[in-house]
């Protein structure tokens, strides 16, 4: 039996985790071998491997980013793209093929597996939490707890000088960093893309924030939009709600609070430092769990599916199903966030 | 409505943000009073309270221990123990109890509102993880990142010497933290209370990680005991499992194991640096929406039950389920982490 | 004896621990009585005073901010701005006065001392660590920790994508944080703010690096500036070197990249992150030492001064020294990085 | 030009960082070629090598431990250890040795350069700061902000159950990290090897300490011992001072303090935490700055120097000067500290 692996899309700490819990439980209990293809679907669609076996996999735990490389490639818009894969797999003799990665690399694995009977597993990957079919996907406890630092951070620097300090954080389309940054770092306004925001509530927000005499602590998802059309578009295209897309709504935001209440407002733009680095704890766990019960499912030859979280347990749902539909906060969720806003 | 608030047993990061979310929901939601209870139950046996409202809990979020103190008094030990409390509730008007703490402090809570009437909601606290009812307590994940940074500072210097590291966490009785942190920090060995160990096997782990030029990491639960008769105690008492108890099993065990494999072994015994500081992201966020979640139970008069996590829910469960047993580490998820030894 | 202490200009990790050190030495060592002037030199222009004593600086070592907040007022430029200082040092029964600040403020005890003999000891404080007569300044060891632990999350971000990562930093007038986070964090590339960069060279040295397949992180401080006339300016105003300032010259600078090499190039922001938050142990303990030797100067009655750090011992330096000249990197130690570049 | 490189001693954050900058200055300036010694001294003694170039260092700045491994091999003990050392550099052609370790490792470097005509360059690494003729070794930054953090995470447990902490640091024989960590850290005591302890004083600051209401934290160093006959020691031996090594004084201090004071007190042993992992970014500089300049001296033929930190510089000593005495913490600094005891 020789497996092959594969990690496509944005990066995320974890990666590494779930190749190395798969090859190691995949060589020692089942005596599996294992290919691994680089840059995501570019490496079975051009036939790029690396070797994958123990000695390659030690010591990755801890390392942010993957070893395999990654890469946006959709074989579907490539000519010939499942026939050339297909015949890949044919000549480096892989039986079975894990995927590891978010909504488009899992959504190829779907259909692989559904309509070229391709024996894929999937693994749900995205910092951004927005998979539906698992109640966690990893890399984001890591980018939540390194937003979170930033915010505990700019607390102190806001005090000192009674200032707006406005964090902007990823998520072009869910809003799930935000929010758990948002409220596990005591942030005063909390803005998220499901739901467009009002400038001139912010402010208000904002100004009773300092009548405590407290600063405020703005985050902002990267896809957060504001209600109305007054904001002046870098880029000018759609976004995933129909609405103009921003470039740099923090920026933007940062200004309008100095506009509208005559305060002092700065701005933080974190960037990739949310997806680059060692994993957190919670990440690793939930990675090599991952990794493992991927290769359980190999083994039994269940294929069509991904591995994901429920509770405390790694279950087996279809691929299918974590690609429908993006998973978005809940306005319920969002609202329980409101009590700590002002 | 005046809402009483203790926290009982050993401080786990994460006590102080449930107080903060309590207090600001109880107060801007329903108009809530609070009365703050000094040393778990020890404050309104002895009538000991502290003020509580918003101003008291203004930047409390990121701060470990608790503001209100904490012991472990135990008011059924205690002569007229319910009917002093009672009095005292009485007394300062308080008309509800959230009651924050591990098994010890929620039976009590069990007690008091299922056979005394007292209206109670428990909100369930421990490092250990080891509370039935509910997937994770907060303060969990705080310990185990703690210990998984630890570990990845072992690695290097213990490849450096050819050394082994043994790390004693916490776990009396329950081993989720060694075998989380164990998991997440690459150990090769990890030993739990819920399983005896054999000393010969570890020092089998020992040796085959030694074989493959890597320097072996041994994580064990403070709570963990060998098979055998073979250890020499230092206070003679017995566990919870009905074997004798150690008092010192990481520096113990590193010493069997240069005795028998003729390597050096080092020790670290992290102690209450697991249990201190500022909570991890997660915690905050789970302490938090407990907070918000018990002041709702308080709204709608459910007493006798504690809040309690459900995947990414926050539900509500009968008081005495959460501690009608101590959750310990099921031995299938054990035996999942075996692939990693030695 | 009554001292005033006051903190002013940009806040900077390790304020407090001045504060604190000096009170807890000036009250139990000399029985001393202290006075906290609030928001810089407007406290004792304003007369806006707090009380300090040994209770008010418990716990506050580890805070970033100042508990007496800041302010960049400038009362050599108020109406009688030093009259109305010397009237509200006597008002208040001040007998020296303590200041915590950086070029601006320290420059305007240093006029006060000589000038209109007011008692002034200075502490040096600016993570830039642009300030002469003294080796370091605390806060800027933070801040390039901070730095680095955001390079060490890029690189393996970067590498998973093979793109570039530029991490634009502070410093608009010295390159001390870019250069010692750019070292220690592994960068491919450090722009500082004293040597003017060519575009084409630094396109070079991001070619050479993905050669050997690793993806470069160039690191550039928020003052550095091209060679030429390419720069679209946000602002147009001209900066300490009498060239245009930029405003944004991380986000210009991955574009530029990104059109002349057709690699793709992130840009991280950290701003304010840099300034706030918990100080290093460095830090820590580098601002201890600055508040004792404050009080050991009052004591002595060697006004004038500020205290500053020779190596491993904290001396006497005139106030005058300290503010003379900007110190921006040697040029050497600018060479002697460049062996890592590329 | 070949040069040897190698590590002995007890391993440090660091090391890492100076043969990379070593190897790709030396490769990359000079042209010369690189040749590392595994083990310490065990390396050139036995003739085992490992090669070193420039992919051989990629990456490992951040890396905490020795690539070339290390040992407290002393070949001035072997059996013709001078001349087989001398034999091993002929035959594999090496022209100069790069020697980084502490005093034991520099000592025999000092003999072989003065006596022996091996021409050799010292770098001074320990992490315990002990070692004279430079302000800083690096590893001391990174095991101080290790110390700094536990101590930070005890406060908030200590108070929360009103108990004494104690924090066993590394120093056997020099009580900087102690010092360092006690002060940046806000302990309540602080004890080090160079002056011997009162107990009974040492109950003294506990008491006065919750008198304020708030808990100590007692930092006491490896080797620090206290005053009187009252020890129970566990292994006998002498220590430097020639007074009788305690193995254990952490444990047994709590242990004394809790019979004395009546108080609870608990131990947190943080051992080889403090010396594993990733340096921080003061000793990364410290770390590529002393291999850059080590390479300096090799091709200035400047042999039996050592390189040090003077202030901001690093200069060149005599090898014999390091190791003439160790650098102990002067009586006046750590009086300096006493002002925040009890």
């Amino acid at each position: 039996m020789r497996v092959g692996v594969l990690t496509g899309g944005g990066d995320c700490p974890g990666l590494n985790a779930v190749i190395r819990a798969a090859v190691r439980k995949g060589v020692q209990d089942y005596g599996y071998s294992f290919t691994g293809f680089r840059d995501g679907w570019r490496g079975p669609l051009a036939g790029d491997i690396v070797p994958l076996d123990i000695p390659a996999v030690r010591g990755i735990l801890p390392r942010g980013g993957t070893i395999l490389g990654s890469s946006r490639t959709n074989p579907l818009k490539a000519e010939n793209g499942i026939r050339r894969i297909k015949e890949n797999l044919t000549k480096y003799e892989v039986d079975a093929l894990i995927a590891i990665g978010g909504e488009d690399t899992l959504g190829v694995a779907a259909r692989l597996s559904d309509e070229y009977g391709v024996p894929c597993v999937g693994v749900p990957k995205t910092i951004d939490n927005d998979l539906s079919a698992t109640d966690y996907t990893f890399g984001f406890d890591t980018a939540v707890n390194i937003a979170t630092e930033a915010i505990d951070r700019l607390h102190t620097t806001a005090e000192s000088h009674m200032r707006v300090l406005v964090v902007e954080v990823m998520g072009r389309h869910a809003g799930w960093i935000a929010l758990h940054s948002g409220l596990a770092g005591g942030a005063n306004v909390i803005l998220i893309p499901e739901q467009r925001f009002d400038v001139q509530q912010v402010c208000g927000w904002v100004e009773s924030r300092f009548k405590v005499r407290y600063a405020p602590i703005v985050v902002v998802a990267e896809g957060a939009t504001p209600k109305g059309g007054e904001m002046v578009l870098k880029d000018g295209s759609l976004d995933s709600f129909g609405h103009v897309r921003l470039s740099g709504v923090g920026e933007w935001l940062a200004k309008e609070i100095e506009r509208r209440t005559g305060k002092e407002a700065r701005t933080t733009v974190l960037g990739h430092v949310q997806r680059g680095g060692t994993p957190s704890a919670f990440d690793r766990w939930l990675a090599t769990r991952f990794g493992l019960h991927a290769i359980e499912a190999v083994r039994d030859e269940a294929y069509g599916v991904m591995v994901s979280l429920r509770g405390t347990d790694v279950v087996r749902v279809p691929l299918a199903d974590a690609t429908a539909k993006l998973k978005t906060v809940d306005p319920k969720l969002y609202a329980e966030a409101g009590v700590f806003f002002g």
